[in-house]
């Protein structure tokens, strides 16, 4: 179903909105809605909202707006679910455009929060091009959120050091019990936990830390694991990082997300 | 650690291979190899060799040849593990090049099989480029196995007709025990099984349907659910179909894969 992501500008209070520019594009020329019609919108806090378009002119339509319950409102036959448990991913900064599909891919499936990290191997850096990289990036996330209907307001932050990633998650935690993991690839001195074990039953929140294309440094495996982290060897072939990301959030969030454990 | 896929030239009995061109490029200006560096190869069939540069010319360079008994010999600590429960992927074609990322994620996952489908809502269609586009994955799925180290000697097969996937799974699981797995981002009226249950513990060939940007029709589910397949509703927002795919593999492959059930 799509998601509507309202205007940063939407007030709560208003009935109705009207949109110009890039929303009025979204909504008229490339979703070809006509009036009368309703969409699901979401706003910047995660509320949701029933949204049913009351006008189109050239430039501009009119959405009446009214507070939705839930989701199954307006949606194309989307089971109601429990809201997802919350998953933070700590990516190391990957070259080029791999952050873009990364970055789509995990907001898709509902990860909370997306924090760049500055690790050993990192070659890219976004030193100078922050503002404009992160802002680039809210933009693939607007999309992604409309597309898959997410009702998680994900948020991408950084760049933060490796060695930060403990302090951030505690803060990130709001008192939740926290599972921190480390995917490594190769064998570590120490015993590297099963992923399917260390993820089932758990309820809180959960923080998957990826490596950049060289991997992470054993230390800096070790120093997140004497904060508590717990490293987990994937039981797959040594995947890119831009795979390995949503193949390990796709196998937590299952592990987490399901009924039977 | 990297893997070489061996020509389909190369001769088991042989104790050297003289390589020209592509593969010459790849070694010597890619990996930047020299001579007495060795790599681990890989033949057509699967079989594991240990490589070993023994001469380097402007044209061409020669390998030492030795088969190898396990990943664990040349590779850079790369822990020995079961070979992976064979996963056969049925990808309903999508769009343009997303067919390229599907491919390249679920070869560096270990998929054995990937199949492509024609199904209700596929818009793309390989009509009259079936040769061309099937030699371009056969490169992608290449390439892939020798990043990721994968000993699945994936082949990429197709297009057939969705109502073709039983028999087709069955010819595939050469006697094995079947579990075929429909994902399928709607509620149904029959009931939808929890991916974890489904998979957990289980030791057969596992299938993977997954549909078109537009979805799976909910006939096609019902018909492959009247032959043996079970639709499963992903616990997570609704997935582009080239994230759901290796969304669904990382969640499946860990399943199936974890000592601990």
């Amino acid at each position: 179903m799509r998601l509507f992501l309202l205007p940063a500008s939407f007030s709560k209070n208003s009935s109705s909105i009207e949109l110009r520019g890039k929303d009025y594009n979204y909504l008229v020329n490339a979703l070809r809605m006509k009036t009368g019609q309703k969409i699901m919108g979401r706003d910047r806090d995660g509320g949701l909202w029933d949204l049913e378009i009351t006008a189109i002119g050239r430039s501009s339509c009119v959405l009446s707006v009214r507070p939705a319950e839930k989701l199954s409102a307006v949606t194309d036959n989307i089971p109601d679910r429990a809201p997802l448990k919350p998953i933070v991913l700590y990516q190391c900064l990957p070259k080029g455009r791999k952050a873009d599909d990364i970055i789509k891919k995990a907001t898709e499936a509902g990860v909370r929060d997306i924090v760049l990290v500055r690790s050993r191997n990192c070659v890219a850096s976004l030193e100078g091009k922050e503002e404009s990289r992160l802002s680039r990036y809210d933009a693939i996330v607007t999309e992604a959120i409309q597309q898959s209907g997410s009702v998680v307001p994900t948020k991408v932050e950084g760049v933060i050091d490796i060695r930060d990633i403990p302090e951030d998650f505690e803060k990130r935690s709001g008192g939740l019990e926290r599972l921190g993991l480390v995917l490594h690839q190769t064998r570590l001195k120490e015993d590297q936990a099963d992923l399917f074990a260390c993820v089932r039953g758990f309820e809180g929140i959960t923080a998957i830390v990826v490596g950049p294309e060289g991997g992470l440094e054993e230390e800096e495996c070790l120093s997140l694991m004497d904060c508590g982290f717990r490293a987990v060897l994937l039981k797959t072939n040594i995947l890119r990082c831009e795979t390995a990301s949503i193949y390990a959030i796709g196998a937590i969030q299952t592990i987490l997300e399901s009924d039977c454990q």
